[in-house]
């Protein structure tokens, strides 16, 4: 089993040549049954005292808290300056009485009752995001289940051919069918030695086996005709056994399932990949908890919210940030030994600078995605009470809607918030051109195919169109293989007496994770500097 | 839209000649899209009072505990009689200070730190198990998720062919190589032609199109080589965007895969099965939970724990119950009109009774299966800390050990319990075998296979073999179609002034859920008779 230290990591991954590229190969290390060589797990354990030097930390993202907390407790004297009226960044639970500001849309202000959020950020937490973890158990952030995937929740195909166009059908039933239907056919192709199998006789015995027993296959004669997994229509109580729904043909099913996979870049097949697996957690109250109260309390007054940065500038001895109180209008200086920049790419290029030509270069160079995230309250959690839905997504090919989350907490309280679209790209950029309330009618308008109880029940609702957001600008970087070439390794590296945090500085892009990992190499870099120094 | 009211219910069956056996055929009712017909959802609305009528109900378990919190409800005289010192029965959820005995094994007491428990009889709740809801809502018990399948979980299977044996495997390796390599070759089968396809060739690019996006094969050539769903050697990070595995070949696979799946019955993939999709729920605290808070404080003292029935009489007028308080030794009689038996057959047909003689043959007529489950307390959350499991199952074919459950509550807490074994039939009559002690010796040397830390963190287990238990004898009804047939439909009607309640009343066995529809149908049987008086 590897060791989870840096410093083993880097070894391994020279031994390995696993480079920036990824690309070398590493038949040594596929030790099947041991652990991936793991992401640096807990905060670089540094010696010497930072002694009061001044660090200016430019925005209290999931970027800058971490690093703001770890140079506190490594004796540097850190003020914090941030835009918004919260710590967080991205990582906003929205809850009654929060504010959210877009360009040309005015301010937005959420009126649900207490106990009620969505998080109009990222709102899942892969297993392996241990950073995250760190601090949750620093802190004692209580998590929950994020259910990903919940086979009970709907699917819905609009403009498909067939008999299921437009209509709504339970993940469960597309799911066993469709495994069903594909089981039988490879099973009765090996079996009739239709296939040039590369297997022996006896491992296509095991296979047509696996098969039998996944695809819910007959085991006399192949063949899919529904099981109990498809689920029923009618339900076993005391009266009856019940009866198990009959699936409707593959060749129903194709258009639904095949459109349903290729919906937004696949984002239901996405729920079985690595990050996004059965394996999700979440803090209770939303992934703000972590911000709105561990780092809040932890960083203390050192924070300074409302307040804008103007001018990054910097000489051969220190840092002076420019900044505007928005509150009063107020402009001040802060002066101190070095900065660590959390604000994002997007609105980093905007702001005034003495960096470098190449630095301003890279941080030009990294385009950002669009992307809008609309939570609805509702008078009653319908979802549970009629759809039996806890938790989980249905998946529909609306445009601008696309995504219905259902809230993995609080199962039986009366109301209840949906994240009720989820849209990127294109889709987002149409979204996000009407006002906040003509956005929701839009969306209610759709969603009513899926849930026909939205508008009765309606209570409020909000959205947040990141790439309108003044401090965002954008949802997330959107790297190609040129920008991480020409780009990524130079924003790594400090431009002069400044530092870039965040998780655009990392490989897990879009992830509160890569904002840790980052946080904690450039605290390694700035305090192995002074240390130095 | 089907109502839920059992009237619908009971019309719309008889329209579509869904009868007891279920083997009627209802094409009509595939309306896709549609609900199911529920099992009924809420308690039968009854008119009427019972007038202080006494109903004695023995046995305080999942039938018994809502059979007379509604007879409560509509205006009876209800006793409790409950041999054990907690309301639940099977739903029996051990905590720091639970007791348990066996016959042959004495008294065990569970030493857990407070907050600490494990469910030693069922542990979730299905979606569609609205009896349950109705009382878990009704009392305010606090739900939270239950992760049957969480992928990042361990496969293990012993003495199977090949490079994989005895080795552990996460679960999300095992799924998405298999998807994989069955994708391929259904893939390239089709594309060559080697098919005898139903299919159009527009509908067999559709399929190829699924398969590319859930079997993660190459678009190109349609050959799968691992993606990130398999997991990777090297986690992605700041340094580099990760390296993925490489995965076995299928032929490595086919006996671990074809194991797992057939191991225990299918255990594992019934994780895909209508009752245990991703869509399991259950209290906070354990499922206990809704009877030691719930139905304890609504029934009060109308229940009397520690008191074991030694006969069952009735006659014309009225029935007589003769039982025993286990604390003090003492014989007590108690008179009533009408007896609710929540008693399971497999104790009752011990029980000295007046029933007739063709009840007595169908309580005799139903065999029971054997379980044990074992929980063990550790001193450290290895499972989370080391290996990142949150939550879910680990599958292995260890005999008697069989499956690891992980608790999906408390997440980073210091301690925590493993559903440390469960086994049925064979295994489980031999693990039963040995003392509480040695049951747990047994399994801690085979859990470090999976676990190497499990001897180290070790603290205390708890066991309960449920064919051991003096007021179980079983853990569930092993109904096979004969008994189904000439002995079900008996045990459903009430005898004299008796009424049977429970679980194996119902098609809902070993589930809460057949328990609570069967009160329901019983306490409107008692009721319509008393009220026709």
């Amino acid at each position: 089993m590897f060791s989870n230290s840096r410093v083993t990591r880097r070894q391994v991954l020279q031994l390995i040549g696993a480079s920036a590229g990824g690309a070398a190969v590493m038949n040594t290390m596929t030790a099947w049954g041991h652990m991936p060589v793991a992401a640096q797990t807990t905060p670089p354990k540094l010696d010497g005292n930072g002694n009061g030097t001044k660090v200016i930390v430019l925005g209290a993202g999931p970027g800058g808290c971490p690093a703001a907390w770890e140079l506190v407790k490594l004796g540097y004297d850190v003020t914090v300056i941030e835009a918004r009226d919260r710590l967080g960044g991205h990582a906003f639970t929205v809850r009654g009485g929060s504010r959210h500001t877009e360009y040309g849309k005015g301010e937005e202000v959420c009126t649900w009752d207490e106990g009620l959020w969505f998080d109009a950020g990222p709102s899942r937490i892969p297993f392996y995001h241990q950073g995250f973890f760190h601090y949750a158990k620093e802190f004692n952030i209580p998590l929950i289940d994020h259910k990903n995937l919940n086979l009970n929740a709907w699917v819905y195909m609009e403009d498909v051919a067939g008999p299921l166009n437009a209509k709504r059908m339970r993940l469960h039933e597309m799911q066993a069918d469709m495994a069903g239907y594909t089981s039988e056919l490879l099973a009765k192709a090996i079996n009739t030695d239709q296939l040039d199998s590369p297997l022996t006789a006896e491992e296509d015995d095991m296979l047509i086996d696996y098969l039998i027993n996944w695809g819910m296959i007959s085991a006399r004669d192949l063949t899919y005709r529904g099981t109990d997994t498809r689920g029923y229509d009618v339900l076993p109580d005391t009266q009856s056994p019940g009866k198990i729904g009959t699936p409707p043909s593959l060749s129903d099913w194709l258009p639904v399932a095949s459109a349903a996979l290729q919906w937004q870049g696949g984002y239901l097949s996405a729920t079985a990949a690595f990050d996004w697996q059965t394996t999700l957690v979440k803090p209770k109250e939303g992934v703000g908890q972590l911000y709105e109260e561990g780092f809040k309390q932890a960083l203390g007054e050192r924070v300074h919210l409302n307040c804008k940065v103007n001018e990054i500038r910097q000489s051969d001895d220190g840092v002076r940030i420019v900044y505007e109180d928005t509150t009063s209008g107020e402009v001040q200086e802060i002066t101190g030994d070095y900065c660590l920049c959390n604000i994002p790419l997007s609105v980093l290029l905007r702001i005034p600078s003495d960096f470098s030509s190449d630095m301003k270069a890279a941080i030009q160079g990294v385009p950002y995605d669009m992307a809008i995230r609309m939570g609805v309250g509702y008078k009653r959690r319908f979802w549970e009470e009629d759809d039996q839905i806890y938790g989980g997504q249905s998946f529909t090919n609306l445009p601008e809607l696309s995504i219905l989350g259902y809230p993995d907490n609080d199962y039986h309280a009366q109301k209840g918030v949906l994240l009720n679209a989820y849209a990127w790209g294109t889709d987002a950029a149409h979204l996000s051109t009407f006002s906040y309330q003509e956005r929701i009618d839009r969306i209610l308008d759709m969603g009513v195919k899926i849930h026909p109880q939205m508008k009765e029940e309606y209570e409020s609702g909000f959205s947040v169109a990141w790439h309108l957001e003044p401090y965002s600008l954008g949802a997330w970087p959107n790297y190609n293989e040129r920008s991480r070439t020409q780009f990524f390794p130079r924003l790594q590296e400090p431009d002069g007496r400044v530092y870039l945090v965040g998780e655009h500085l990392s490989y897990v892009n879009a992830w509160i994770e890569g904002a840790v990992q980052s946080a904690w190499l450039q605290v390694e870099k700035l305090h192995s500097r002074v240390m130095q120094g």
